[in-house]
């Protein structure tokens, strides 16, 4: 029987170690800032970005959210950015997507100071995933290294296998575990044989979008599994992976509700609390 | 017995193919220019200079060297490139690498412009290298592409094993193939049994820089080889892979030298072209 890897538990912890973090950062007076742009009324985006306030808050993180309208003009939402890119106090710049169809999402995302790109979407930090150094990596990819590292899961060395390329999740997550010195496998939907590949796999990311993509079978006796697929079925929430049959046979897993998604917004703090750093504190301070 | 891709070959197609297109972008009055800086006096730099020089006029480009002594300052080749970068007469800008070492060559790449940035390099062009669209892909990888199209070798849902994962080579070479749907797998030194993934490659690329480091054990019945690696050996250059007992497995095999090597200055020509269109034609003239 697999261990359970709680995303829930793993999110408290984080959020554990951030909150003092903060405090020792305000103590050399630095007070981190997160700002959220959020466009129409979507309620689904406006739930996100209410449990994103609120966490900020909890933490000790200052978060301002700047509210435009769903017919706001492309040239007025980047006039909102340049804004916060030219504000001290500000540290990150999340715009909240989706963004309304008449705007264009690229070019949006290329007018956040690089520097404060938050989500870790800019082409100047993805440029840096081939160094492996990003300032930060994309939150959803941020946090699964978290959940790998606080379960003491080997991944230098270890053959790690990511299924699906998403700009948001699949490709950084694979560009992240060959920068921690995996081998990785990039598998998607033209791939062959998939379970070919899965079966090898020491660390198993599954990010397709796909209910029961993933089967015991599929799966080498030990791995870890990480379930990244949000899919509703029979109005559930269910993974891209079959948990009742993986979790017989892997060696950790993480559920779905409960596994990755709960890491996110934590991770979404500890990128600001990281741009924070960099931008404000000189190698001096960090002693 | 494998077939011989002959990059000699394959750059004179190229180079006919490019002559014929730069003519016809001449009659639409569009002149491609490359400018290279050349800092100090490595005679390999200057050697590899001269055979840029040498292709571009050779096939109607315009082509300007800016010699720069040893000891410039940061500033002073910063101030070049933004020359460069501001003169609408120049397309392309390829500062030759590497520079002195009281340089920061990843700061002087980051100066110029990326839509001038023929060697591929820059953050911004890398970042796109996610969504499968940087302006141009760097020389060496392009020049594996342009093999496997002109040898007729599927890429898509081939299963490609990418061994090194360089900034310059194995790692764009990986983004490409994946980019182009194949399921690839990227190895590098700390990927253990690096065998049984290369003996899983329908195209295995090898650009580790190690003589003899994949024979014929190490390859699938059929696959097609691309060796990256230039190793002297006993006075004789040589490639990663031990071409002799390669030779009778695989399906089709670049030698070293004259397999990869050839493609690379061709490609630098070819890209140079796509960034003028790129810049200059509007899409009424593309018609």
């Amino acid at each position: 029987m697999a261990r359970i890897l709680d995303g829930k538990v793993i999110a408290a912890a984080v959020k554990q170690d951030l909150a003092m973090e903060i405090a020792q950062l305000r103590e050399k007076e630095v007070q981190p800032k997160l700002v959220v742009v959020l466009v129409g009324d979507d309620a689904a985006s406006a739930s996100y970005v209410r449990s994103k306030e609120r966490m900020a808050r909890e933490l000790g993180l200052e978060a301002e959210v700047i509210k435009l309208s769903a017919d706001v003009s492309e040239s007025e939402l980047m006039r909102q950015i340049e804004l916060q890119n030219a504000d001290d106090s500000v540290d990150a710049v999340l715009v909240q997507l989706p963004l309304p169809e008449h705007i264009d999402t690229d070019w949006v995302l290329m007018g956040v100071d690089p520097t404060k790109d938050v989500d870790g979407f800019h082409p100047q930090n993805i440029g840096r995933y081939a160094i492996g150094s990003p300032l930060v990596w994309p939150c959803t990819t941020a946090g699964i290294l978290e959940i790998l590292e606080r379960a003491n899961a080997p991944v230098a060395g270890q053959t790690a296998v990511v299924v699906g390329r998403s700009r948001i999740v699949g490709w950084p997550t694979a560009q992240l575990l060959l920068a921690h010195n995996a081998t990785v496998v990039q598998c998607h939907r033209q791939t062959r044989n998939l379970a070919e590949f899965t079966r090898q796999a020491d660390i198993l990311v599954v990010a397709a979008g796909q209910a029961g993509l993933i089967r015991a079978d599929d799966v080498k006796a030990g791995a870890v599994v990480i379930d990244v697929g949000i899919n509703r079925v029979d109005g559930h929430l269910v993974g891209d992976v079959d948990f009742d049959s993986v979790v017989q046979k892997a060696g950790a897993i993480t559920p779905v509700p409960g596994g990755v998604g709960p890491l996110t917004v934590a991770m979404l703090m500890k990128n600001t609390v990281r741009l924070a750093r960099i931008r404000r504190l000189t190698k001096e301070d960090e002693r």
